[in-house]
């Protein structure tokens, strides 16, 4: 592949956008298999409470009821939710927990599965479920971390003695941070406190069984892993991996909170009891209040820095609030305390975490993965310190964040390439950084303007196998069936999947079809996740579309009786390099490799088995301005800039969408969301679009995107992740806007006009 | 792959069985998508009439009604709805008619389509076939081929003045008849009539189309030659391949009569016209009257004869009954003529073919594909040849035959292998031949013995392009996704190629997963016909595992510290050779491969682009018993033994339910079996199966069946067809066994009871 790309870099629609646009997509919740049965859970309405008896004769009897099922009836073994089904990589290997059984007999939280049914249709599930008659005994119930790990609070799981979960330590501690602390001329040391965004997709959570005659399980599944998903469900019901195959058709949403084991374990226990393809639908108050969200982290930062501005000690110390059940919680932590630590040069180093159980709905992956906690966090001690030795916070971010040949996150592995200072100058530039700051007013609207930046990798190498499989064929007409792992759940890598295999072959992205969603047709791929489609998935379409492109050049340059090296393909047509008007049409090569009688037939392929063994962080700096109402506390945020060190945008268009998707969702981090529970009866509050507030497009600014393309060495193209990275530095900019507009550190998420006016109302107070 | 199988040659249960016997197996006409479309046709009443006028406006008021289509909405293109999509091998291409459009303004035959409607469901679809109002002349029609072809016969294509779809001569003629005849002491010389039968496949026609916004085709069809239907609905509807995707599910029966364009293109406009997805469903009479049929054949056969057995001269005559449309009537009988004439040495040859269009329903591939017919002739005129010279017929035969190197059907490529003599003697052995003959007697049940061989090649190499493609990937399991093109309609051949995976990987067979029927994942494959798909895709699978072997023991060796080619693999176990205690399973090989974070990482797998280069025919000896009835003429079959040169029998199981079906509809075409029609209208008198009977279980004998397996070079472990052989034997052998028990021989299928006694009545006229 050349430096002139012809598809890559280019700003071309995404193959799926006229299937979605026109209602021509399916997702889980379009299918419908004949003989489907409608599952239906019955749900804890109590955060903690033992079951002392249940009865399920009643709902057994109901015409049209084909199960009913309780912890009696599913496998007596424990899963997680998560990815804990995949072995993590030796130096990082956690104990990870599986604490969790498919329906249960002790409540954790309200929402906690308890007994299923399968039934004709919806309204007989419903009824079934009515006629569940459970004796519950009500036990004590406590949903705050801190409150949680005091000598006498409540006991949520049995293997964990105080409700502390995990405890870790930061692996790659460094230096002496006491030391560290000696030699600061200022100490900078705040408590951070991040809250529980929904993920708000839109399709709500579904899944479907079913098992043909020969025991063969399908699964249609939303899972963002579906070959993980396999192989959850393979240790969860004792079957073979090759006697499951998890469908992934397209998926309204997901943001990681799609994870490999959620709603399909009671589909499946439900399929094998009646023999039937049954399917489970949430409504959208169960899908908000089952289907785990962000974890909440008090975060506890202390930094040392010298009057010249170097940071002497950083120190981290974590409380998170895992919810009832592990799913990703210490993973999630332990990405935030690394990337935490990723950013910037600092000899002296130490990070904890106290992982707790609580009874609240427990946590999964979120877009960002702790990283947005981590730099809400981090980003505002930053702003501090700067402050303190009256130092320009870009400037201090230019002094000391880590480059090119650093340790990454992974301390092991160098990071490969950084363009955060060309990121800085000209996201400050186009934002009018100099002269904009300090302007905020006392009274009426004020005007602040912020800053943050971050790192994240583009892949989870090493913590995982994050090796990715691919499968292409030439057809007949000079177009490709690309059969890749990654799910569309609306992140658009497909079609930049689509366009590294269009540039190799030399072929049109309109004639390269992806193929997906199917494990008995993928090769093996983790997930979609972690800002990894494009960067990891990339190579290997490369390698794969290299080797379809050597069978191709080799047999024109038969027809054309040349060597092969002598020959490029560009533009759908193959040609001799000296001589370009003699050639052939990629169309008509692949078709004579096809049909041609005379010969050795072909049907031209390639396929690769690819993993990463470099870590590749891509870099970012957003810039935001806000207006903040001083008489409500209403902040609104009037520009967004973000300049993203991407390496290479395979397609910019793509790219930026999802740029404009982070900031969108970061805006609803920073000021709107949280997840709100009854304190007293663990119910919860906020369980749908009404009560749950998302910023709509009224609500946003338009998003400003620069692309800094300095091509990484290891990236596709010289790609690196782009996915998560503005939720990552949106929420700490807002708030340093906000501290530059009204002199106030919002330490508290989502920072809710109740909050700024109290903050305000404390300040006046204070001063 | 060594010559002692693990799986290889063992009766295994075929993974697909329990699937259908517990209902689980999906069919197009299980298929419901949502929002989907009932379309129906509006078939003509009268054979041959041309449309003056046609008022769809009252259809297209009715409520729910989506679309109404005529000859003026469908693309101006004729088509054939056979392979003619596909090219002929140079040496053999003949002029390939593409006669039909989608629906016409001149109907040829009773059934062919005029208008179509798309309606939110059957009754409304129904009522707006009723409300279509067509206005038509009548013109006359005819159905004999031979009054076809006189002078002032009713013109049905106006391409075709005499009605003369097209002259064939034999290709591979030699040497000079005439001196043939004159060098004979006898000559034998006889007309044969073979008879229109139905497929009668189970499952009723049935097709699905749904576009998807972004203009990609789907189409849920029952096509033996999946991507044959996609490239046909390609250039019919001026698409690129990849923008279509075929889907076969599993398919209810097809026996040849499933070809690539029959259903379908009706569908894809009616989806075109309404923006949903349509389905075409036939009733059991619809699909009588539209699915093609087997091609009738009147067949001349002259054979010049020595004292001695030797054969001087064979000539065959053929006129083809067309019906209205070419579809492969022309592929059929010169498949017909190219058999005639590949089993016996002979060194004067000629033949010559006149395909006629008729008002009759078109005729597609059965079964055989005319070597039934031509088998029904030559083996009957061999017995009697034998008769005149006073030879035992099996002698005759065992002289006469062709052998290992002699020409194949293919004159210019050689026999690989023929056991035939071992056939006949076995089956002559089994059935008790000597001492049975003669044993007939004038009145009361009389019984006979008669028996017919064939030859049959294993593939339609190198007549089309024949190649196939295969890919493999291994589960972490241990056991192995395997990506074939072959359908699945009751054959069983895909039971056949996971056993050849499964040998060569050393794992069980239930460790084979097939993945198959979507053109968008599978290689490139020219279909499921030919007895073809154990023999050429067994090859592809076997190279396919061949390189995914190399991959898994390259792995095992590095891990066990020998060299990869000290090491063996079976029963799931990659061992030492020397010594086996040493070791590891496929599935820790495999299951490291994929997840072991140490090393590289990768989802082993194989694929393989594979084109047989040989002609490796089966051979079959069929022997019969039967009782005649000389009171009501009527003759029912006692004993069948089929002696059969496999090659190997990679499943006898399965291979012999092969032979069992295609005996069953060999007694059928035999005793019972033809379609007909009202000769005044035109009308179809065996629209259902109380008028058009086929054998049920009670009428059949046991079938006793003996695989001769002499490994040939070209076929997978030795392997060659089997598929069609019974069909192409038992016809001829029961009009043999007729005349053995009541001396006279029956020239015209099907011998029914009212034949029978005719030629009795006849006979004794004469005598």
């Amino acid at each position: 592949m050349g430096e002139e790309f012809a598809v890559i870099g280019k700003r071309l629609a995404r193959p799926d956008g006229a299937v979605k646009a026109t209602g021509a997509a399916r997702y889980v919740v379009d299918i419908k298999l004949p003989g489907m049965l409608v599952g239906k859970v019955l749900r804890s309405p109590y955060p903690h409470a033992r079951i002392r008896r249940i009865d399920i004769s009643r709902a057994r009897k109901l015409a049209g009821v084909e199960a009913v099922i309780t912890i009696d009836d599913v496998p007596p073994k424990t899963f997680n939710s998560g990815l804990a089904h995949i072995r993590l990589a030796p130096p990082l290997a956690k104990k990870v927990l599986r604490d969790q059984y498919i329906l249960t007999d002790k409540a954790r939280y309200v929402g906690d599965g308890i007994a299923a049914v399968a039934a004709r249709n919806k309204l007989i599930a419903e009824e079934a479920l009515r006629l569940i008659e459970v004796d519950f005994e009500e036990l004590p119930a406590v949903f705050d971390p801190i409150e949680a790990m005091q000598l006498g609070a409540p006991q949520i799981h049995d293997s964990a003695p105080g409700n502390i979960l995990q405890h870790m330590s930061y692996l790659f501690a460094a230096g002496d941070v006491a030391q560290g602390f000696h030699e600061a001329d200022y100490i900078v040391e705040e408590t951070f406190y991040t809250s529980k965004q929904r993920h708000s997709q839109l399709e709500v959570g579904a899944a479907i069984a079913s098992f043909d005659g020969a025991g063969k399980l399908t699964v249609w599944s939303q899972s963002q892993s579906p070959h993980v998903t396999r192989r959850g469900l393979a240790e969860l019901f004792d079957m073979p991996e090759g006697m499951i195959e998890v469908i992934t058709p397209y998926i309204g949403g997901a943001f990681g909170g799609k994870s490999a084991l959620i709603i399909e374990p009671i589909c499946v226990v439900l399929a094998q009891k009646t023999g039937e393809p049954v399917k489970i639908e949430y409504s959208r108050e169960e899908d908000f209040l089952v289907l785990p969200g962000r974890e909440p982290f008090i975060q506890t930062v202390k930094m040392g820095i010298k009057k010249d501005g170097t940071i002497t000690t950083l120190q981290t110390k974590i409380i998170a609030n895992a919810g009832a059940y592990m799913v990703s919680a210490s993973s999630i932590a332990s990405f935030n305390i690394n990337n935490f630590f990723a950013l910037y040069r600092c000899p002296n180093t130490a990070g904890e975490i106290d992982i707790v159980y609580t009874n609240m709905l427990p946590c999964g992956p979120f877009r960002g993965f702790g990283n947005p906690e981590a730099m809400f966090a981090l980003e505002q001690v930053v702003d501090m310190a700067a402050e303190r030795i009256g130092m320009d916070p870009a400037g201090f971010r230019r002094r000391n964040h880590r480059r090119a040949g650093d340790p990454s996150w992974m301390a092991s592995l160098p990071i490969a390439s950084c363009a955060l200072d060309e990121c800085i100058e000209a996201g400050a530039q186009l934002i009018g950084w100099e002269g904009k700051r300090g302007l905020g007013t006392a009274k009426g609207k004020s005007h602040g303007i912020g800053m943050a930046v971050m790192s994240h990798p583009s892949d989870i190498y090493p913590v995982y196998t994050g090796h990715t499989g691919v499968f292409l064929k030439l057809n007949a007409d000079g177009s490709a069936n690309l059969t890749v792992s990654p799910v569309e759940m609306g992140q658009g890598s497909l079609v930049a999947l689509a366009q590294i295999a269009a540039e190799e072959l030399g072929i049109r992205l309109e004639d390269v079809h992806i193929v997906t969603g199917d494990t008995d047709v993928t090769l093996f791929d983790i997930g979609t996740f972690c800002s990894r489609s494009t960067y990891v998935c990339g190579n290997a379409v490369l390698r794969a579309a290299r080797e379809a492109k050597g069978q191709l050049l080799a047999r024109a340059a038969r027809k054309l009786q040349v060597s092969a090296d002598e020959l490029a393909v560009s533009n759908g047509r193959v040609y001799v390099k000296r001589t370009p008007e003699q050639g052939l049409s990629v169309a008509e090569v692949a078709k004579d490799a096809i049909y041609n009688y005379e010969g050795e037939p072909l049907n031209i392929s390639g396929s690769c088995s690819f993993e990463s063994t470099a870590v590749s962080p891509s870099f970012q700096a957003g810039f935001v301005e806000v207006e903040v109402d001083t008489e409500t506390g209403e902040v609104k945020v009037s520009r967004v800039v973000i300049a993203h060190d991407i390496g290479r945008a395979i397609n910019p268009l793509s790219a930026e969408g999802q740029i404009e998707g982070a900031v969108a969702q970061g805006i609803g981090f920073s000021l709107l969301e949280d997840y709100v529970i009854n304190r007293g009866t663990g119910e919860t509050v906020t369980d749908n679009f009404t009560t749950y507030k998302i910023p709509s497009t009224l609500d946003l600014p338009d998003t400003e995107v620069i692309f800094i393309e300095r091509p990484d060495p290891a990236g596709p193209a010289g790609a690196k992740g782009v996915g998560e990275s503005a939720l990552v530095t949106v929420p700490a900019a807002i708030a340093n806007a906000i501290h530059d507009a009204i002199g106030v550190h919002m330490k508290e998420l989502p920072m809710t006009p109740e909050r700024i006016w109290e903050a305000l109302k404390a300040k006046e107070i204070a001063t």
